[in-house]
């Protein structure tokens, strides 16, 4: 495994792989590695020979008040499991790399970010859209890997892909789950054993708003009432969203056809768990 | 000459060409060809294998109130200028090609729009550079060329090349000029005889100040009084602007260092015309 520091480095890379006809896997991350990340890996080794992790933790897409600086960092425990997962290169930038100068251009993200968590998040997802499109044209993937645990970054993304005509292949890969169905999280020890314990509702709900719709169920409002009820009577969680809309554009529905997403941000006392299914009906 | 009419089409094209070991030039106009476009395919030509002139009338670019319906088309006109011209491929999709949908996202440029021919086209550059990067990753061309004419185009897009590492070469073409020096234009055949005679002023003006540049002069306030000076005394156009900016970024500059640009907007009674110079102190 090599550790690219430039971008100049990383082209010169790629187009050597490339014209030994290998293709290249991107996983973008920022840092701090655990399971999800490397499940992208393991899904990218699967499909393409020349496996590229990124780690850059990317300012633009923080809020002035959020916690760039404070964003867990670890660059030598990161170097050691993206090397067990045998990536074959990270590339790691610093910011004044990717951000020589202040940008002159940036994308703007006009749907599917005011649902969801972009909601509370204004001017977010343009941060990760730009910076998804610089590590696009700098990394030129043959396909990319992205966790639906962050279903609206994956829409954002897949829809600026098609926007813009990008040849790159957008590769959604399932949430990876504990044995009970509940997503990891790095967040899931802030839980007590009570809370634990209630959280399997969250993925239960999911699963039961399935069935409802493989019965023939077509209305977004029932689906939303009982996942409600649910969470409500079997946790001590409070509900910060539940919504059911179309994916990837993230619109909101008032009939179930099509590609849809339910989604679901439940807070207990120490920890903010998110979750949420896609179904084509 | 091949026409192309869709994406898919254009992008199987451009990689049997690469597959050749051919380098791609590109050429992205809005039709009703003049000389102008044609001297960017000579230019092309120069440097590249195939060339690929887009005829695209983008609306993204046109305000509300601006002359989308009534902007000039003749594609079989510029079909036959084109072979003329030995371009290799025209790609000339129709609007639903390349905006199957409305845009989830689009390039906002903060740089460089609020001066010049910027300030009275709110989103205009915008438009210009959500449809160039589209142009960009559907033609995948080894270099694109852009007339200097109009340098703010030009200066948008170097930046958005070198914000989101871009791989294409920007090649900056001369404004080609009559033999008395005035930028050609299909505008100037609105001048009346006196106008035409007094347009030759506006090169004049921008050869004088690079030579009080050359000879020492720093000050750019300097450099746009002699020229509005010049202008009033000498023309009975009035001014629509004189600048002195850094170049590519257009920011206001307090001294002339670095690579600059003085551009002109000069209105006659039936013709606005604009010419400019670049120069490296």
């Amino acid at each position: 495994m090599i550790i690219v520091r430039t971008i100049a480095e990383l082209q010169k890379k790629v187009a050597e792989t490339k014209q030994q006809g290998k293709t290249v896997g991107f996983v973008p991350t920022m840092g701090y590695l655990h399971e999800g990340h490397l499940s992208l890996v393991n899904e990218a080794k699967n499909h393409d020979d020349f496996i590229v992790m990124s780690i850059f933790v990317n300012p633009l897409q923080f809020g002035p008040n959020e916690d760039f600086d404070r964003y867990p960092r670890d660059f030598e425990r990161d170097e050691r499991l993206a090397k067990s997962a045998k990536v074959d290169a990270i590339f790691y930038p610093d910011v004044k790399e990717m951000y020589p100068r202040e940008l002159s251009s940036t994308i703007t993200v006009h749907k599917g970010v005011n649902a969801l968590c972009g909601k509370s998040r204004p001017g977010h997802f343009d941060g990760v859209a730009t910076v998804v499109l610089k590590l696009f044209n700098i990394v030129q993937p043959t396909r990319a890997y992205f966790g639906m645990k962050d279903a609206q970054q994956v829409a954002v993304i897949e829809n600026m892909v098609a926007d813009f005509n990008l040849s790159v292949q957008v590769m959604k890969c399932a949430t990876l789950r504990e044995e009970d169905g509940l997503a990891k999280s790095s967040r899931n020890v802030y839980l007590s054993d009570e809370e634990r314990s209630e959280a399997v509702q969250i993925y239960a709900s999911l699963r039961q708003a399935i069935s409802q719709i493989e019965a023939g169920e077509r209305n977004p409002v029932m689906i939303k009432d009982q996942i409600n009820d649910l969470l409500h009577s079997k946790t001590t969680g409070i509900v910060d969203y539940v919504e059911v809309l179309a994916y990837p554009s993230l619109n909101v529905i008032e009939l179930i056809q099509g590609e849809i997403i339910i989604a679901i941000a439940l807070k207990f006392s120490k920890a903010r768990l998110i979750d949420n299914i896609t179904v084509t009906v």
